[in-house]
């Protein structure tokens, strides 16, 4: 069975030694007595409820999954997880970052983060629960009235009640322009709401006495696509006027899917039969509000494969180290045993050292962007804001995409280190291969992310955004230039920083004359655009580690910085060599193929 | 649900002409009245079995699994499975390519490869139980002594009897040298077996009367390691002398495993109990022998994925097809619908192509071995004869292990392709990914085969083998360097031949300073040698294409053969270039990490 330990070390390093967190975060009102001591302490506190209460029913949740009842119309979620749910919340957990205004602790996003990665490292399907609830929470604080927010929030916050996102059904998913779920207005300013959604992640479940559905539908004059969607609170119950729980609404699970992972969460599909709904936000701009739910569930996304690809880092390496096969190719380095502990050889070192620089360079970005959420929402100066959001809205489909891509395949290295072990249930390693794969898909897929990322992101603004990312890999590296010891990471990072502005003006001019450039050039630009992250990541954690070291701090842990910076540039880096010759391929390859496709 | 379409075309196209397959096939005694009809018709009617019988279970078969029962200690396949067996028996296939002494049908093995295909495109759990059958008799041919032969290869080609390989201990899979099973003479010449073997894949079903093990043990006196274990027959009912099923023998299923996939084949742990056993070959030779049945599991579990690739291809294409989402960014194709079909879109192309250009590919590697194979067992010239066979074990490592690497992207994207619905059970295309997860491990994982591709079969013997497929690239270039429409596709073909061929001189090099230096580069030069040979099947299949349409022939099928290889050029090839600087970065950022694993 598959262990965790949270990694503290490393998170504070990213925290406190690269990002210096706490004085960017003394910049920000709400979180001006926030000190590293009590992120620290947040942190640990997590990370033992993570370790000894979430992670041991990952397995068995996996195994049992979530079971529906036609009867009654509810879900059973597995054996433990209601107990577990009830000791979150009596621990506070639900409310770390909310507004104190609702009754929440009033914590940065940015040690939201930490715990979420901890919380998914130990149990995905478990963690999705909660998740989502913030998600609604963040919705309603943006675009709800100050009516919902009170009759709502602290219920929210507090863990009482939880929340989900309906918008996918059967017919649509990508093009929400399509759906056809109705919202009738009736005359006490509610509406009726009928309809079919499908793939609704904690539709329906046994841990919380309510659940508020954020329900994207159609008012009776829309107009046609996207641009005619509009937002509900549709509850499973209809809370009463002091927040009770009263009647049961018209939205029903009607079924929940059979999937490859995250079994224990309940996937359902929700039918709304005049169900009774409140519009949150203006008619017809539902979509658009959705987005902040939506922003906040890919940067979630992304904490859950950066959370399996610490996991599955750790078991894969406890087993490296305990398995005896072979000898190394240079002679017994166990002498004394029948053969060499596995980890003694390249190739399992190589996979190892993939997930660990996948999980090192994820975890830098992950904290970064929530850094710089923090300072969006919070910052004086209303440029830093600005400069700051940008920053967030470049990063984030990055976050999504580039970090559930190294989690699929650091899963799998991982899983190959077993060898047919790997491949049992009872090891656990492919459990973490089947939950890490649903990543690529759901918040967005990966091409979608993309398309954001190079069409909406970069292009559209002209560049805009991409200039002050630009910018700050500049100063760094002007930073750096002089000194000789940071060559090696800071030249890669140049290089390839060149190379994407070059990259980016050229599937400009392209898309210029065809569109289709975009769509054809999307995913490989991602994965330049990712690394080019990465290895701003490895070359400001290698600075860091590298001053340490100057100052004659001798512990390994800096050492180990500078080994997986060069394992980083070294074997992963390259992949962008390829990327880009994809990107620059153009979209003949794809689209002239009316014979393929014949 | 999947369905399946057996690719007659594209395997006659590759059999026929790109391989000219039956003129090769003439010069060989045993197959020289094997002509293209008889080719076709047996492949049209193994297509029939597996699309109708075999294909239809697949599904099933996984939902079900095998179900095992510790009173009887005996194993239940899935439902349909032995009526499906027992078709294909009474049709005739388990005799397909067995010689006609043993009542084998004495087709080549090319056809062997192309039937097994359509079986693992169908359905891989069930093809196994046949598949290692085969294997059982080719070792039995290779070193079975006449009574061994007599006794079990008749029964075994008729498919009353299946086989296995017993290799695998709790404690040693790639490390054979560390088996415990011993092995105890007996005065009448057998032998009295005891151990514990896990992972043996239909170690005990339903399917047949008799089960016949191959098992590595070791004798009383074996030397240490892999110089010590010797082969035997163990039979689950010792045969009597007119090859009836005569008493139970003490070998027993103690468990079955549950795995990630591949659950309707029942993966044994076995456990020998004074089992009586019988030498097959020479004492202590037994891993030597074992080779015979490794590397035909090899070839096989490259033709598993091929499978794979080619039936998720097509599932992901008719679903793109079907499935309305967006409009294409170009404008409306199909205005008169809600949306256009996801088809449009390119990356969904990209995701269609990459599965599509990586099935073409293997096909042609895959057919090309396995007339090598031919070649190197019945040409009447011994040099022919040796250069096939030198051509064969250059290219099993490939075959195994960059078709199956492919085969897990190409079922991934194809899943990708449906969006959620790729994720959810019933519409197949996880359990693709799933069973073709297997194929990166088992028969030597991939490391394990890369290992043997540049250590063993291209640094050992000095660049002999290598240099024999260089001839045949050098002869295709000369041929085609001045046929300017070839450019496109010799180009590169003869660039990276260049780039392997430096890459080869500089990794042998540098192995003579530091052996762990092979271990560092053998994964990704894997990569690269699989792109060298995938650059040379396009380029092949782009001369046949043209050449047919510069006689005249305006069928899409040529015109789309020249749009998959220049999509191969385009988009796949150029990963090339990333394992390249992977391969030559070195050791050392995988072996200076003392202090990451400290």
């Amino acid at each position: 069975m598959p262990q965790y330990t949270p990694p503290l070390r490393d998170m504070q390093f990213v925290m406190h030694e690269v990002l210096d967190a706490t004085t960017l975060l003394k910049e920000l009102p709400p979180y001006a007595e926030v000190d590293a001591d009590l992120i620290n302490q947040v942190c640990e506190e997590a990370g033992k409820f993570c370790s000894e209460v979430l992670q041991p029913l990952n397995a068995s949740g996996d195994a049992e999954g979530c079971h529906y009842d036609a009867a009654t119309r509810t879900v059973t979620t597995p054996k433990g997880f209601k107990a577990a749910w009830d000791q979150f919340v009596q621990a506070g957990w639900t409310s770390l970052t909310a507004d104190a205004e609702f009754g929440g602790q009033g914590l940065p996003h940015l040690v939201g983060s930490a715990v979420h990665e901890m919380q998914n490292a130990a149990n995905q399907a478990w963690t999705m629960y909660p998740g989502l609830t913030q998600g609604v929470t963040e919705l309603l604080n943006a675009h709800g009235s100050a009516e919902q927010k009170a009759l709502y929030m602290p219920k929210l916050v507090a863990g009482e009640w939880t929340g989900t996102m309906c918008l996918t059904e059967p017919h649509c998913g990508t093009d929400l322009g399509l759906i056809r779920t109705k919202a009738v207005p009736q005359a006490d300013g509610s509406y009726k709401l009928t309809g079919q959604k499908i793939f609704i992640s904690s539709g329906e479940h046994d841990l919380a006495d309510n659940i508020i559905h954020m329900v994207l539908a159609k008012l009776p004059d829309a107009p046609e696509g996207s641009k005619g969607i509009s937002l509900f609170i549709v509850p499973k119950f209809v809370p009463t006027a002091d927040a009770g729980v009263g009647e049961r609404n018209g939205i029903f699970c009607s079924g929940i899917e059979h999937k490859m992972g995250i079994h224990a969460n309940s996937t359902c599909q929700m039918t709304l039969e005049d169900a009774t709904g409140w519009m949150v936000g203006e008619p017809n701009k539902g979509l658009a509000a959705m987005f902040v739910m939506m922003n906040g569930a890919r940067l979630g996304v992304g904490m859950q494969s950066l959370g399996l690809t610490e996991v599955a880092y750790q078991n894969a390496l406890a087993y490296a180290r305990d398995r005896l096969q072979m000898r190394a190719l240079t002679g017994p380095k166990a002498p004394d045993k029948p053969a060499d502990p596995i980890l003694v050889h390249p190739d399992v070192r190589r996979m190892l050292l993939t997930a660990r620089a996948w999980a090192e360079g994820g975890r830098f970005l992950a904290y970064w962007i929530s850094l710089l959420l923090d300072q969006s929402l919070h910052h004086p100066d209303a440029e830093v804001r600005k400069d700051a959001d940008d920053l967030v809205s470049l990063l984030t489909p990055i976050v999504k995409a580039f970090i559930t891509d190294n989690g699929l395949q650091a899963t799998n290295e991982c899983l190959q280190v077993f060898g047919g072990h790997g491949y049992i249930r009872e090891w656990g390693m492919e459990q973490f291969v089947r939950d890490a794969r649903i990543n690529l898909i759901y918040e967005g897929t990966n091409t979608i992310q993309s398309l954001d990322l190079l069409g909406r992101k970069v292009l559209m603004d002209g560049g805009a955004r991409l200039r002050k990312f630009g910018k700050i890999l500049t100063d760094f590296i002007e930073e750096e230039g002089v000194n000789e010891a940071m060559q090696e990471f800071v030249n890669p990072l140049a290089d390839l920083a060149d190379k994407v502005q070059k990259l980016t003006m050229e599937l400009g001019m392209k898309a210029m004359a065809d569109k289709d450039e975009v769509g054809a050039a999307a995913v490989p630009y991602l994965r330049v655009a990712g690394h080019v992250v990465f290895a701003y990541a490895f070359a400001r954690m290698a600075q860091v580690a590298q001053r340490k070291i100057a100052e004659g701090d001798d512990s390994p842990f800096y050492q180990a910085k500078l080994q997986t910076a060069r394992f980083y540039f070294g074997r992963l880096y390259p992949e962008s060599a390829a990327a880009i010759r994809m990107a620059r391929s153009g979209a003949k390859n794809l689209m002239d193929t009316e014979a393929v496709f014949a």
